[in-house]
Formats: structure tokens, sequence, C-alpha cells
């Protein structure tokens, strides 16, 4: 039998004024480096912000999102290639790490690493939601946090006690996205029957309405994330890589 | 209390011969499906790889590293902004999802969602391994299990019951990688001092007598990822997913 914590888990946005003891967020943080990384390269590092002022300074850069205005933690875990090199320099080796693929494995071992302290920290009564709003702004984010060439921030968690339950969320079935030997390429048909129960779900209904919009795929893809949109934050992103040397 | 799952886990490299039952799979990976996801959009893909022959296809892939050649079940866990943009497409949608940005929302989705069923699968006693260099060959991965274009190969667990134990491994301690408030650049000394729990463990120490380095910096940074194969895997990298339109 599988863990109820997994089966009705739920992102939290809001969080009561409990503080969070820094020893139990280092316990915390300590377990979840048992998670797997690339051949045991831990190349990833964690940020954490509690500071009032940078909280909001942080928040801000993440739109001023409740879950980022409200939480008493931010954590930003970072693909962080630069202790590594740091290490073989010291080390007399030569380091060729800033490029595309060590940045890719860098990139898994933080997202990796986030999953597992999210999953520690709910298992503790902790609550935690992602701010998937890390990448578009991570020059000013690395700015903020000082962080040096070639530590990218990949994933920001907002943590604290939380105030109430998490709103539940609807998901695709697993045969949505599951595909036995090889890739089965979804017809027309089976592609709407995909997605039926997201765009019969009565929330997504609502906002669908607010929006003034047909369906959810079009608030999806002309209100929440339109195309110029994403290749504005797309062409930051690659600049601030190749400022870094990735 | 921090559940010692999570403080004594280990990777599994040995599988035993025992049957990993469909429906035990699918449990996993539909309980995995509550991981969090970028705007709850799901931008990922599992394929299952069982068929023998097509196992020992994806393991050459693979390097043949022990892992992949023994395990029953490996996953193949992709990027996918094929299935959303379909969507979207049969919806009426103008969908931009061919680009950087988007590519690494997708990106993390399925490392969070391959990081869940990490955990949930070793939850219920199997024995998980990440084959890391599912990016060096990404598109010849792509070309086996028939992903169509926007659909990248990011993650790939080696799954089974365990035959004995995994190997423990040893880890930074905490202080190494966590940054208070604002990113701490280590001095040369900080950086042996942060990395001598690796080159002072014993299976590392007798790693670098065995390559004739003279340390295990010199041992990754010169044997195991050489800068001038970075390099090489890099560019076909990007070259593969130039050719995604991402």
């Amino acid at each position: 039998m599988i863990d109820t914590y997994f089966t009705n888990r739920r992102s939290v946005r809001k969080f009561s004024s409990r503080e969070v003891y820094d020893p139990l967020l280092r316990e915390v943080l300590a377990a979840a480096m048992k998670a797997p990384t690339t051949s045991n390269m831990q190349l990833y590092s964690v940020v954490v912000t509690r500071d009032e002022a940078r909280r909001a300074e942080l928040a801000k850069l993440h739109f001023s999102q409740p879950a980022a205005t409200g939480a008493p933690v931010l954590l930003t875990i970072c693909a962080d290639l630069h202790r590594f090199t740091r290490w073989c320099e010291v080390s007399g080796a030569d380091a060729g790490f800033d490029n595309t693929i060590t940045f890719l494995s860098a990139f898994a071992d933080a997202v990796i690493y986030a999953q597992q302290v999210v999953t520690i920290a709910e298992r503790q009564g902790l609550g935690t939601c992602y701010l998937g709003t890390v990448t578009f702004n991570a020059p000013e984010i690395a700015k903020l946090l000082k962080l040096p060439k070639m530590v990218v921030p990949v994933a920001c968690i907002a943590l604290g006690w939380p105030e109430g339950e998490g709103e539940p969320t609807e998901r695709l079935e697993l045969d949505g996205l599951l595909h036995s030997e090889e890739y089965h390429d979804p017809s027309d048909r089976e592609v709407v029957e995909i997605f039926k129960v997201k765009e019969q779900y009565g929330p997504n209904r609502k906002y669908v309405e607010e929006n003034g919009k047909k369906n959810l795929a079009q608030v999806f893809a002309e209100v929440r994330y339109p195309r110029a949109m994403n290749e504005e934050f797309s062409k930051k992103f690659q600049q601030y890589l190749h400022e870094n040397g990735l």
C-alpha cells in the first residue's frame, strides 16, 4: 500500500506565523542530501532567505505571488558548477564543466535535491510550494543572492507551517502520459480525451469564463504563457547562461 | 524525527529476478503524479521499457552500465512539450512552447516527477538507480523510443527488486552547500575542507590510486568527465534541441 501522504499531497500557499526553527530546517536540508546525485558530485547549493527585507525583494522577483510574499523561508536551490570547479582548480585538475551537458546534470541534481527537501519537509508537517518563476528572473535573483558565475538558480521553494489545507488540484489520468515500449502519439480525439479531466474541472471552467476564453488551452497559451512572453524570457535566460560561460 | 528511510537510502545497481508486476508499477507511477508540477501543466511523459531486446538496446545507449543491463524495468522520463502543444492546437489556441524557458519548466517537471517515482518505489521496497547518461545519447534514445519532436528524455530510472543492499556513499557536510542569505564564495582552504570528506573516503582513495592520479578531483576532471568529452556531448545535445525546435 502506498502511503496516503503521497496520494493526498497538496502544495501549500498560505503559511501561519509559527516559526520554522533553524535546527529543524537544517535537519531537513541535511537529510535530503541522501537523494541521488549524478556520480555523487552534488552539483547544487541552497541559499536560505529568512531576512524580512531580503524576502520582500526576492518575492518581488517571483512576481509577488502569495506563496512567495507569505512564506517565512524561501529556499533557492541552484545548479552549482562553481564549487566543483574550484575544487578541481585547487587540486591541480583541468576542470571542463562550463558547458551545456554538465549544466544539465547540475540542473537535474538541483531539482532532485529540491524535491527530496519538499518530501521530507512535508512529512514533518511543513507546507511547501515551488515558485516556478525562478528561471524567469534568474539574473536578478543571482544578483540579490550574490551567486558567483556558474551558480544558476533553478528551483525555489516557499516553506513554512501551513495555514489551513492546500487547494486540491486535478491531474491527468496515468494513461495520458504513460507509454509502453514506444511513445504513442495521440490522435486529435485522444488528445481531447486526455485533457477532458482538466477542461471539465469546475474551478478551471470558472477560470476560462473569467478570462473570456473558449477553453482552458486558450487560457494557458494566450493568457498565462503567451508566445511573445516565453520568447522574451527564453532570450533573457540564454543570455544569462552565456554570461555564466554555460 | 525524520524517517530513517530518507537518512539511510541508497541507490541499487543489482536487481533480483523477482518480477515487478504491472499493477504495482502503475500504482507507483500514478501516485507520483501528485508531485508538484509547473502551473499544473504536467509537462512530462514516461516510457516504460520491459521488452528484453529493447532493454538491451537501451542499456547500450547508457554505455552498458550494470544498473542498466540488469534492471527488469527502465523508465525514461521525458520533458514533454508535444502533448500540451497538441492540446492547444486541437483547442484553437496559439501554442508558443517551442522555446528555452518552457523547456526548462518541462525539464524541472520531469525531474520532480522522476524523484517522486524513486521515493514511492523505494518505499515499496523496490530498488532504483538513475542513469545520468540519459542526456548523453538523447537523440538515439529518442529514436529508439519513437519520441516525437519536443519530447526530450531527461531522466532514466533503472528499477527492480534489489539483490542485496546498495553500496553506501559519502556526501558533503551540509555546510559545504548551505548558504545563509547570500552565497559565501569559499576560500581555497575552505574548498579543501569542504571536499575533505570525499578525498579521505576509503573507496575514493583506492579509486584515485587505480587511476594513477594524485587526487579525486583529477579523476573527475580528467578521467570521468574530461573537457573534450563534455564539450562533444554538449554540442550533440544542443544540436538535438535545435532539431526539436527548442
